[in-house]
């Protein structure tokens, strides 16, 4: 066994064999590139349950309990769905798709929650009438229309208010949501969700469950969290003090960053649902309002360490001074990140991964898009073409993002588990691309 | 026939029916809209057909001729290659999925040449099987590659060599393609570009057309493609000195910008081509070297203003004394160009077109994602949920680079000629999006 030092610290299981090669899992990742081709997403799906039941665990000394829900934009093939539901979490969707795969996967409706900033009335209607435990409405718009189509099923739907709590989390913009200027929730500012509190509480078809609120993703320190509390505390105490009403569930969404390179430390799951639990345990004494039921919404902390991508580089260019561009076999298409969020990787050569990583490289994809970069600057074991280059930690945001662009067809999905791997989606084929396009001439089909 | 001083300029047939509904080459999108739902992708056919032709005149008194090759990656569905073919352009591919859909659509693979910073070995084969008019080569693991594949194949393969010129087009910097620190071409620096000429015209299974660069998109200022043109009229000058070698093809890529808001003032295709001839035409006498066959690579100012994008508006949240937020049914997915390059765009209320636009807001889409914005801050005609929006000129780099990102369906195409509309790709539904993906459960498919 060599030293590891080059390879970065993730949740997944990673190890270097005999050979030199990388294993993850206890597969040869050498061996799993000549199976299923490159580009491919490989997740080690013991952690991938660990990460879970990490989550179904952390809070069980905590009554009325914590509960986690998968957040599905994430990473959602069939099979993920599946794992989630078999390690007991419930799942947050975000659109009619999500929900479709949910209950393909055979996830009760109840443990389905639903988000989004603007969910459609057909998909609505599809949530009411799968009987899912809560929509979280995001706005007036949305509370009238669920009202409405509650009473026309004659059911009473339970539901949580999203709330904007003005916090803004130290992470990129984008994924930035909890700022006062924000798409989503219900602004705390002039009576705007307080009106719609009691617009929930008084109508005869809402069960409202309680408050939501998400301030961001990729999030480093817990005192975001702090604010966040505090804001629904103050809240809660001002609906209860309108109403009289108080919450039975407090969902405070996801955030926890992961590491993606050496530079990020990340807290752990469980240090992230201890301050949350002292957070609202405290506070609610302060305050005087009950302990509420947590849930949490993690997506990216549950699979974003525990995936990879194998390429293999193809062409090796050095501009004499400036830099080489290491290409490889894949990109923006199967991992826009970089592209938008300008995301730091880490990577080794799989077939080096005993070597000292010696050469300054860029790692670029193969689209014909100069933003179509995965690494600015990395140091390498001398890459060669035909090498196969791990990029770790891309197990969140990546199939979930993953488009057509140049025509590239998505990569498989391949889940190792103790020396053995199972296919869990196929490559798309050239067929594929086609699938749902028609030709101008009558009568023929794509 | 109502004003519409507050529609844009754009390559499309836009106008207003005198119930104030917008329509697009004679075609009501109200009815279009609830003929094939929303979101949906909606091209003036007509339109299309004439961005075509006006390539292929613009340049015909010029000898040995001007040829327009269609850039593959901006939009091609099987339905747009087949249009391409029949007016006459040949098509600029850059993977083996924009290969098969070419071959499918019935284009002579003689009329398709390769593209690319890092063509796979497969895809490499692919194109010599068909017989390609040319192959692109941009790098020596390339050059070598392709070389040693037509000698297998027993032909002779004719290339052109991508260059990098050195030239930073004023445009964002991920479609800004000729600055020097670029992953495409090879690079004027060191003799590394004279060395792959060498290396090319010496190949007995190469067959070296000319060469080729491509300096960006969407740009205004052809004194961009000047710099181009001199740089590779000093490239050839060189290359003939040291060889004897003297081009047929002169290869200029593509980059025409063209009209997202009033702000863009792009130059007209003639412009473009009137510039270039007149650069090329004055560089070759003022060189002493022969007039080459002038090659272009146009997509964007083809397709782009020919398309728009109609959204159904769902909820609109008002954040006192912020902004107000109007939510459509898509975003991100189907248009990842805002949040990838901050781009603008102008759009109308379809069924309020003959009213004035009075109302500031800004228009998200409804992923669960900050960064899902369509546009910034716009006048609107008071819109209202319901109402029909047509985000313009969005024929470019939309339905080619939609994802799937919570697992929201693809939108449909829908081509409109003459008051008649015809569907070229159908929309996508949920079983597609689990098509590849395979259950955990032995057995079950998805």
């Amino acid at each position: 066994m060599s030293s590891k030092e080059w390879i970065p610290f993730v949740a997944a299981n990673l190890s270097v064999n005999s050979a030199g090669i990388l294993e993850l899992a206890g597969c040869d990742l050498q061996k799993i590139a000549n199976k299923y081709g490159t580009p491919v997403y490989i997740y080690d799906e013991d952690a991938l349950r660990r990460q879970c039941q990490r989550y179904a665990k952390a809070g069980q000394n905590y009554r009325p309990g914590v509960e986690a829900f998968y957040a599905a934009k994430a990473f959602l093939p069939l099979a993920m769905a599946e794992l989630v539901n078999e390690e007991g979490l419930g799942i947050d969707v975000m659109s009619g798709g999500e929900l479709y795969t949910a209950l393909k996967a055979g996830v009760s409706p109840k443990r389905i929650y639903f988000n989004g900033n603007n969910k459609s009335p057909q998909e609505l209607r599809e949530a009411i009438k799968a009987g899912l435990g809560c929509i979280i409405v995001d706005n007036f718009f949305e509370l009238e229309l669920v009202g409405d189509l509650a009473q026309q099923a004659g059911i009473t739907q339970p539901i949580q208010l999203r709330i904007n709590p003005g916090v803004e989390a130290h992470t990129h913009e984008y994924i930035q949501t909890g700022q006062l200027d924000s798409k989503f929730g219900f602004p705390l500012l002039g009576e705007v969700a307080h009106r719609a509190a009691q617009v929930a509480i008084s109508h005869p078809n809402l069960n409202l469950l309680g408050f939501h609120c998400h301030i961001g993703s990729q999030i480093f320190a817990l005192d975001s969290y702090a604010a966040a509390v505090k804001t629904m505390l103050e809240f809660a105490t001002e609906v209860k003090r309108q109403t009289g009403y108080t919450w039975e569930e407090l969902n405070l969404g996801g955030g926890l960053g992961i590491r993606y390179t050496e530079e990020d430390t990340p807290k752990t799951v469980e240090e992230l649902v201890a301050n949350i639990i002292s957070f609202v345990s405290t506070g609610c004494a302060e305050y005087n309002l009950p302990l509420p039921k947590i849930l949490l919404e993690p997506g990216r902390s549950i699979v974003g360490e525990t995936g990879l991508t194998l390429y293999t580089i193809g062409s090796i260019k050095t501009i004499p001074g400036i830099r080489t561009y290491v290409a490889v076999d894949g990109g923006m298409p199967d991992n826009p990140r970089v592209a938008l969020y300008q995301a730091k990787y880490s990577a080794v050569i799989v077939n080096k991964a005993d070597q000292k990583p010696n050469t300054l490289v860029s790692v670029a994809g193969k689209c014909c898009e100069s933003g179509d970069m995965l690494i600015w600057d990395i140091l390498l074991a001398t890459p060669e073409s035909g090498d196969l280059l791990a990029l770790f930690s891309t197990g969140a945001y990546t199939y979930s993002m993953a488009s057509n662009y140049n025509r590239l067809p998505k990569p498989p999905v391949v889940f190792c588990s103790n020396g053995t791997d199972r296919l869990v989606v196929r490559r798309e084929t050239y067929q594929d691309l086609l699938a749902c396009e028609l030709s101008l001439k009558p009568g023929r089909l794509a």
